[in-house]
């Protein structure tokens, strides 16, 4: 007789997030779940990379609704574009990028960029198979977001913090924000940016390649 | 022998939602339940009204965690802001709502503002009794979201365009924000607002004391 086994939707969620990332490792590709609120500037700066990241990478785009973003990293010169629309659902899950990779040939790649469903919250909480998740803020959005969202900012090894040249015309405390973050992981890694002006990109791009190289460095 | 009924958790909400309906009107109190991303001036607006519209109002605060919005709502003169801290979770309930209100005095209020959890998404699936369900949208966030994030600009009666002082620091296409927001509700109101200057708010307080007039005037 067979034995049925209920399990949680957090547990199937994470069983399949554990075969993406066996899956990613194997073709030695290194995957990146980027996650913040909506209007952040999480498409803006993976169109900056399609022109100043060297490396081979995809793109895969969760959105409520419309294929809006993958279009425009596709329009800025990144054909590896893949939008995933939820129809309603406020994050992605390990599943929905399971189902999409039949659509992407990871041979080659260096690098998957996973840009979540525009939320602070709810994809903080879903393991997609990732190696690296990422926080982005933004000047615009005020300054006491690690404090009211704090489950992303533990979860995240790293922070960019977007448009900073709003810096100087918004009220914004950045060196709070950063003290902010350390309280939820003493070792995150803080970086400023602007897609607009494209300033603090290098170093963001130069952790991609740090991070990469010490994984699959056997 | 009792019977067991089984609902949904969704079914339940709605319940309890027309409970808090029932308890407002019968108080006199109109209601409005506020949505939108993170930063995108929820706070603010609630801050300007403090010494700005006269009537007699209340705010209910949500948010993941810290009470840091109700306490500016206090500090900006109106010492009737409760928060609730929902623990992670995404959105408000209205069992959350009725829990509150046992700290409200409802007697001799006019209005109830309900601040949603910063969030575009989950927030709108979840009735909490409120007599309107207004959408906040803002400058910075780029003018894509009523495309992107549809479900609540199918519900909301409203729509606040704020931060609109930035129109002319950054791209923004108004007159298709707006279009998108008649192609879901063609009946939706719309204000272009700035609660830094106060631009374009007198008309939403009109709208505030014009709903409440008709919904009360039998």
């Amino acid at each position: 007789m067979k034995k049925k086994v209920n399990i949680s939707a957090q547990d199937r969620n994470q069983l399949i997030a554990d075969d993406n990332r066996k899956l990613f490792e194997s073709k030695g590709v290194f995957t990146i779940n980027i996650i913040g609120s909506p209007g952040c500037g999480k498409t803006s700066i993976l169109e900056h990379m399609s022109n100043h990241f060297d490396e081979q990478f995809a793109v895969v785009v969760g959105d409520v609704k419309t294929a809006l973003d993958s279009d425009r990293i596709i329009n800025s010169g990144n054909k590896n574009a893949f939008a995933i629309e939820t129809g309603g659902g406020c994050h992605l899950s390990a599943q929905m990028i399971q189902n999409k990779l039949k659509e992407i040939n990871l041979d080659h790649l260096d690098y998957l960029f996973i840009e979540n469903v525009g939320n602070l919250i709810c994809p903080s909480s879903f393991d997609l198979g990732e190696n690296l998740k990422i926080a982005i803020l933004s000047i615009p959005e005020g300054d006491e977001k690690v404090r009211k969202y704090p489950t992303l900012f533990i979860r995240a090894a790293a922070v960019i913090i977007n448009k900073i040249d709003l810096l100087g015309v918004m009220d914004y405390d950045i060196e709070r924000v950063k003290q902010d973050c350390r309280v939820h992981n003493t070792e995150v890694k803080i970086f400023e940016t602007s897609a607009k002006t494209g300033q603090g990109l290098d170093e963001w791009y130069q952790l991609l390649r740090d991070q990469r190289k010490y994984l699959f460095s056997e």
